[in-house]
């Protein structure tokens, strides 16, 4: 089935909202096995929107829109619909006791406007909307598919993964591409290239090696009748990739770092406390994004004023000598945090993220210890971007060397790893 | 001037990227003077390419390309302009010896591959890119324009500010739109529109009203010849707006609270300190994302457990009898934050973020205190939403009450403000 996607908005076309609607929708059709071969933004404008309805039922199976469903004269998409399969709009009286309930829930009148939102055509029937006001339409006629979805993204959601996404899925004509990430750390992009070999030459599954914010990405993709027919080429290259990689290998999908790190943490009773100075706050914000972070994350400290620091365990004296940007300050704040706060392993982060230099050492300079109180990580590094950048950097690599000493401590050698 | 823009690449309709290069190009045409119809993403196929560009020669003045210009075989858009044009592609010299000399320089062996990046046709020129190895193409035929930009955001923001934007705004046909957005919290969207009144009336400029995360916006527009021009319209709206909303209107265009509020406080000499429990560390954070924050933000304490709360101020009895979700607790530890930390202002949050409600109270449920020697705020709250949407929303409205409480402390009242 061959899809275009249309997102309707003349917000969209004054660059004030950026379309995630088009990819959460994109990312979903290759596991339908639904190809997709366009995606346009237009105006709420009518001409211009017909233009691009016609076209796309001459090269098209199937139209996915999002937004234009509201009950304002700018709302143009049923209007746009029903032109292009030249059927004439009318009220739907189950639509418009729905509407009616919903504002009467609310003890709110109705604006008569919204009456817009009970329109059907002939060849369409609606798609409930249980968070909004705005009904989708799921039009059928001539061999063509039009959906049309709300633009909010909390509706459009819920709409396709409990109504669209399935019916969809029925009408698949075969064919599914189903793809797994493996992601891998302590390894240069060209390192795993180089290890990947042979694999990459395999056409299905197929096999690509992309560098990613937390790591190096292996995604495999297989094109196949059926779920299970995808695993079956799926399962043996998983297992070489898995072989190939070991312990760099840390995640799959959407695992983040600091949910791995916590699982780490909790299968191992240990608990984690951080002092933080130019990341400011920004790991222990990270490491307590993840549910259930509760049980191993004792607290933090951000300790962005010198003298805090030393009001807090790192010594005054090593401050002076060695400047507060360095290897011996980070080792004594993650001592300070571990202690302070009564925890298994402690973190110290000082640098500098900008945007001037800062004891002569230049924007991006960093030092991370992590500490255990049988083993010690310390890392220097020195990142490119602006303040924001230089944080997020900081705080992805903090989080691969807690995962690092946690392997070593279990007697796994990563001395070879490079970051 | 009419135009569309084309981003070009296979990722895009694969959901794996969003499109943050379209709606940057979007964002500053209203400024030059063009108006944008449509926006296409389409995949690395000649074929769609053709189509879409053909389509766009028809009906629009100029076409903004972004991507397509790498040395690999995927890389198309070259080959689809010279294509649409009908001409002949061929290696220009001077590009192929500014193109050694970038491999040159970094002393690596050119693939030969990247001669493709060295290719023109008759009616383009070349666009430099001094931080990449893909030159722009500047076509121009038949009354047509066709601007090929690389993909990379930091390449084409680079390209476009310093190039592509300074030549479109010379060949304007005159008539700019020049807008302002004033930003405004403690009064209700509908409370803002009713107080804009008559001024919503106004075609030029146009004016706005726009629920936004960090509050209230109302945008104006004025079209005009010129910068000069613009500006004698917006002003006199301008100040009826400041003047309507006084103290409530906080900021402008792109400023953040978090920097207003670093302002605030280094106006007035004052210093601030926090005690996070259920935000993780994401205030302070948050608050040292703005340059020159060490002036006066002393630090921060992430006490997640509760033991470490009762460790740096908190008394343990005051959690014990009303909880640690309590107003009183959140009360207790805004003092702590402020003499533990040795600042003007201490910020103390406690809440629940989720997924599991906390001591009976719902998910969503926070209680903030903004704490200084001579005055106290404290807000309670319950919001919706996940894990990170809630921690977001926290910051946001505790930064409100930190502003809200300088202002007071300056002798304006506040009291009828509503968040």
């Amino acid at each position: 089935m061959k899809a275009e996607i249309v997102s309707i908005g003349t917000e969209l076309l004054l660059g004030e909202i950026v379309d995630t609607n088009a990819s959460y929708i994109a990312s979903r059709l290759p596991a339908l096995g639904i190809d997709l071969y366009y995606m346009h933004q237009v105006g709420d404008n009518l001409d211009r929107l017909l233009e691009v309805y016609h076209r796309a039922l001459e090269r098209s199976d199937l139209i996915l829109s999002t937004g234009g469903l509201g009950p304002t004269e700018d709302d143009l998409t049923r209007e746009v619909v029903a032109r292009a399969l030249g059927e004439e709009m009318s009220i739907d009286p189950q639509l418009e006791r729905e509407l009616r309930q919903f504002f009467g829930q609310r003890a709110l009148n109705m604006p008569e406007n919204n009456l817009k939102q009970a329109m059907l055509i002939p060849s369409a029937r609606s798609i409930p909307n249980p968070v909004g006001t705005a009904p989708g339409w799921w039009a059928e006629k001539d061999g063509n598919i039009i959906v049309a979805m709300p633009g909010p993204p909390r509706e459009l959601h819920q709409m396709w993964e409990n109504q669209v996404a399935p019916e969809l899925r029925k009408r698949s004509d075969g064919g599914i591409l189903v793809s797994r990430t493996f992601k891998i750390t302590g390894i240069s992009e060209g390192g795993v290239d180089e290890m990947c070999g042979d694999l990459k030459k395999s056409a299905n599954p197929t096999v690509g090696v992309y560098a990613k914010p937390d790591g190096i990405h292996v995604r495999i993709a297989a094109k196949a009748r059926d779920e299970q027919k995808a695993a079956a080429l799926l399962d043996p290259v998983e297992a070489r990739i898995r072989d190939t990689f070991a312990n760099n290998l840390w995640g799959t999908d959407d695992e983040t770092m600091q949910a791995h790190v916590g699982k780490l943490l909790t299968d191992r009773g240990l608990t984690l406390a951080t002092m933080e100075s130019c990341t400011g706050g920004l790991l222990a914000s990270t490491i307590t994004d993840v549910p259930g972070s509760s049980t191993y994350f004792r607290g933090g400290l951000v300790t962005y004023a010198t003298d805090v620091k030393a009001a807090h365990g790192v010594d005054p004296q090593l401050i002076e000598k060695h400047g507060v940007i360095s290897e011996e300050v980070a080792a004594a704040m993650a001592l300070a945090a571990r202690t302070e706060l009564g925890a298994d392993i402690g973190i110290g982060i000082t640098g500098v993220a900008g945007p001037s230099e800062q004891e002569g050492k230049p924007v991006g300079t960093v030092f991370v210890t992590v500490d255990h109180k049988s083993k010690r990580h310390s890392h220097t590094g020195k990142y490119p971007g602006g303040r924001i950048d230089i944080k997020n950097r900081i705080v992805a690599t903090t989080l691969f060397q807690v995962r690092r000493l946690l392997l070593e401590l279990d007697g796994i050698e990563t001395s070879n790893w490079r970051r």
